[in-house]
């Protein structure tokens, strides 16, 4: 169940605090320039340490183990691997019998029995996303002349977010945000009904990202209270662009080659330094908890190339699919 | 690519206007008592007829070809079929050259090069619901004590439900609604992370049903406006119930024994008898267009038992997975 | 698991003595010309009442039901159904406290905790076959210029294949054979390593099939006595051709514009009219058993069209999955 | 599609030349003891340098990077990786141009138009088989009483072994071999009709493995000069144990009990270092070829633990989905 795609297919595997993290991407078509300093853009945008970010250093870049010969893919499963380093898994002991609010400290260990990594949230950590971002910078490689751009574009209600972030520090409070995905020049006719929506697949591996709440496409929710005079997309010209673009360029869960448009809810991040209540199953009564762990304030603000990544490896399963590429 | 689920694994084929439509239901343990009776409810809750919704009469009842042996599942593939009758094919002709705005039309030309069936909207037709709910209705009976309930809470961004729809069907145009969907007694520890979360699983499926616009998790896109320390559910009791229940029933991907709560965005019906614009790709031209076929006023009304059904599918399968049952 | 394919992708269902059994073929390209009397010529060869074959009448044609739409594939899931007429179901009834030797009513009936229909060998049927070769048909469409060729070369260990069957026959005892498939004109390069070998998928379908015990590849179960420079095909000439053809068409699990051969062992059909003994599972003892239901006095001979079926379907996914077509 | 299993599944990858190669196990049970000595015995049967084997040191030990916490596994997906060490890529080449008989090299070089690594085979390498072994020695711990015993039961077509291989050796040729797996204590009830019978899915994971050519299981080939009366096995007791175990303990695709037995054809080894005849295509002409790369005289002698290690997957595989563990 750990792995994503039906051509290119994507399994993701390691913990926070293990020896390494890492991806295998399987499917690729050979014979495309791959180099590990194509990964640092997209793995720069999504790194900590810019305000409103947790202090945890990865400096780490990815390691191409398996794939990739004389620079180019050679149609063998490609792997990528990032070290773990920078770990203070002391800071996680105490959540093992306090389970963080909103974490999944408590769901994990209903899951596995108790026998889970809790440290740095284990296989369910943010950092995660890495190898995410990693396969979704190959994915980009297969969707030549596509532009997929994800932008955070509200935080915490506000559309001014740096003050949004700021305000919500100094409260040692956290806050989440609206990130709008954006893809232009894609091809029409991807998705596969009945059951493997363009939305199905979109939806399916946005939601695996940690802290999404909800996703929308075109008008989304809004659409509910349009009527279908206006919602509709009236068909202008034979390429198929429309006169408003309402369903986000999907009809019946098929692209139709205008721009792609969906937008994702992400919940304020988890752990905040602010005192919570929460149960302590030792001792079988509610108690304060304070989390000292370093955390986002808002980790919205580095979710855009992960919602990037996610999108393309999506879309990069369609286009191997409908043998476009 | 035509199927949903891991163990317990659901085939949709059929048109509209072809002879018959259906669903495989695969990964059914042995022993269940299931009766062709079984399935009225659900599939009367879904079946148009009432106030709102198309003339089209759907008095068939589903006819159980495989699977079930003295009344009982077998263990094999279990097949469900309904026979298309009250089929009006002239109706849909123009729809060739004339893709009808927000609707499948354009989109399953490009995909299927001209050779799908447009009679109804084929394989795209809300028609395609039935068998969808008539799986759901086998998923039920492994979903021992869970209750999933959805419900129609709003519709062309009013209340009151009655009147909004009278209203669009006095205009000649539609509307759409929320379905929100709340699902009690579930067991904790479902969600299959990385790739397999719980909110994954449940969109990928709630995305195949027509129509769909968006889905939210708990409070959803409102979380974004949320700080964490008013997000963050508090655990209050060794069972995981937590005082509050932003999450909607779910942390990290896996479900924490708390409600799921759910919302979806359902469009308003693509087809409406107003006059259109669209794009007559016979004479490459901008025409206007009415379409005569019978339609919902608002298919948003019917869509509560898909919902229904499309979740019991969902949680069946993870509840086969984690071998619950 | 009740389906074989990545992209042609095949789902069988349906029990000996139900109402219908069937198939649901996902994946197919649309525009295909597709009809129903396509499907004579592989069903006839595979029908019984031939010498050596059971008297049951299978003068069915398939219905499809869907995925046809004015004679050619549309691109959405094909299904064909077969009626089931004929079937004596009287006869089966004391298999479920005495099982046949050989047969799969002790082990189906494990599984399925006494739930499974035993009538006809229900799920388990050779019944089971007829759509498996209407999905080959339709396989074989997309395999343009390829030929496969199964043919029965030895029966109950005899070149002269017809006395071999009478003979049996006099004994009220049956027989199996070697069917050998031989497929010319395959594209190279079919194959996915490291899992999905070409001999990988040959070997998972044709095993699917009942009665089968083993396959080999090439020269197969010889290759071990030969040394390797006797054994290595040697290539000859620019596209791949090779002087010898030892490894069957197939090397690193990849085709290699060979011939591709193959050989299957079809046992001996286990229901034969002479006495055996089996357990009495009511009263717990050994007991003798006559079984005069209708059988095959050798069903090798009915299997050419099924190898040939299976063969098809497996090739049709390696060429869509490789875009070839 | 470089995955098997759909519980326990494994994918595995890289290059026998390249940095690492290595597996990833998903659906592992929680809290499954698991050390890094548990590999030591499996992997040291399956080692290089004995007489017969190539002289390739690969004194490497498995490193877990993700998947075992405190000791035990944790329920995330387990990887593990081997360095590549002692390689001598020089070797290999001429490869490019004139492909050695019976190997993949021209195959793989058709598939991934020249972009494949060739070095020592890449992906294709024996040495592949390592994180295999590894796979199969977690997927033995859910198999609890199991006992998976391979034996090379013949090479070169005799049964004194040594002294086949020893004249292989002498001629600068190489010898292939028969090795037989017996399973005791399995489970009845395993198999997953239509498609995935234990054989199906036996025979796919053992034709993944570099060289083999034949499957037969119980009596196999040889059954087809049986009368069905001499084939058929007499259930003998409650349990369903058979007087005989003419179908190695398979009905109907499904196990019955008694001990599981097949047969696997192991080719000679294809490098030989006797002088062969290639095309060679950079000048497009018949040559001769001597490979002096190391290599086996007889792979089979190492086959054993990596058949023990593919059926335990295997089983793991439907253990799991059967519930058993």
């Amino acid at each position: 169940m750990n792995s994503f795609g039906r051509v290119f297919k994507v399994s993701i595997f390691g913990e926070s605090h293990g020896k390494e993290i890492g991806v295998v991407i399987d499917g690729v078509p050979p014979g495309i320039a791959v180099a590990e300093k194509d990964f640092e853009k997209d793995l720069l945008r999504r790194k900590p340490g810019k305000q409103g970010t947790t202090t945890r250093i990865e400096s780490d870049m990815p390691k191409i183990i398996s794939g990739i010969y004389n620079g180019k893919t050679s149609g063998s499963p490609i792997t990528i691997i990032f070290e773990n380093k920078d770990t203070k898994s002391c800071d996680y002991e105490k959540f093992i019998d306090m389970p963080r609010p909103g974490h999944a400290d408590f769901t994990s260990n209903i899951k596995y029995k108790g026998f889970n990594d809790l440290r740095g949230s284990g296989h369910f950590s943010g950092r995660l996303t890495a190898p995410l971002v990693a396969a979704g910078v190959v994915a980009k490689k297969i969707l030549d002349k596509i532009e997929i751009s994800a932008l955070l574009i509200e935080a915490g209600g506000a559309s001014d977010i740096e003050s949004a972030v700021k305000s919500a520090e100094e409260k040692k409070d956290s806050i989440g945000g609206i990130v709008e995905c954006r893809i232009k020049n894609i091809k029409p006719g991807l998705g596969e009904p009945f059951f493997d929506s363009f939305e199905s697949m979109i939806s399916h591996i946005i939601f695996a990202i940690p802290g999404i709440r909800g996703i929308e496409f075109g008008t989304g929710f809004k659409a509910v209270s349009m009527k279908g005079s206006e919602h509709n997309d009236a068909i202008i010209s034979a390429d198929g662009k429309t006169a408003t673009n309402n369903h986000g360029g999907i009809n019946g869960g098929i692209t139709n080659s205008n721009e792609v448009v969906f937008r994702v809810a992400v919940k304020p991040t988890s752990t905040i330094s602010a005192i919570q209540k929460t149960y302590n199953f030792k001792i079988n009564k509610i108690e304060e908890l304070a989390a000292e762990g370093r955390h986002d304030t808002c980790f919205a603000l580095r979710i855009p190339p992960v919602i990037e990544a996610a999108t393309a490896i999506a879309i990069a399963d369609f286009y191997l699919i409908n043998k476009i590429y």
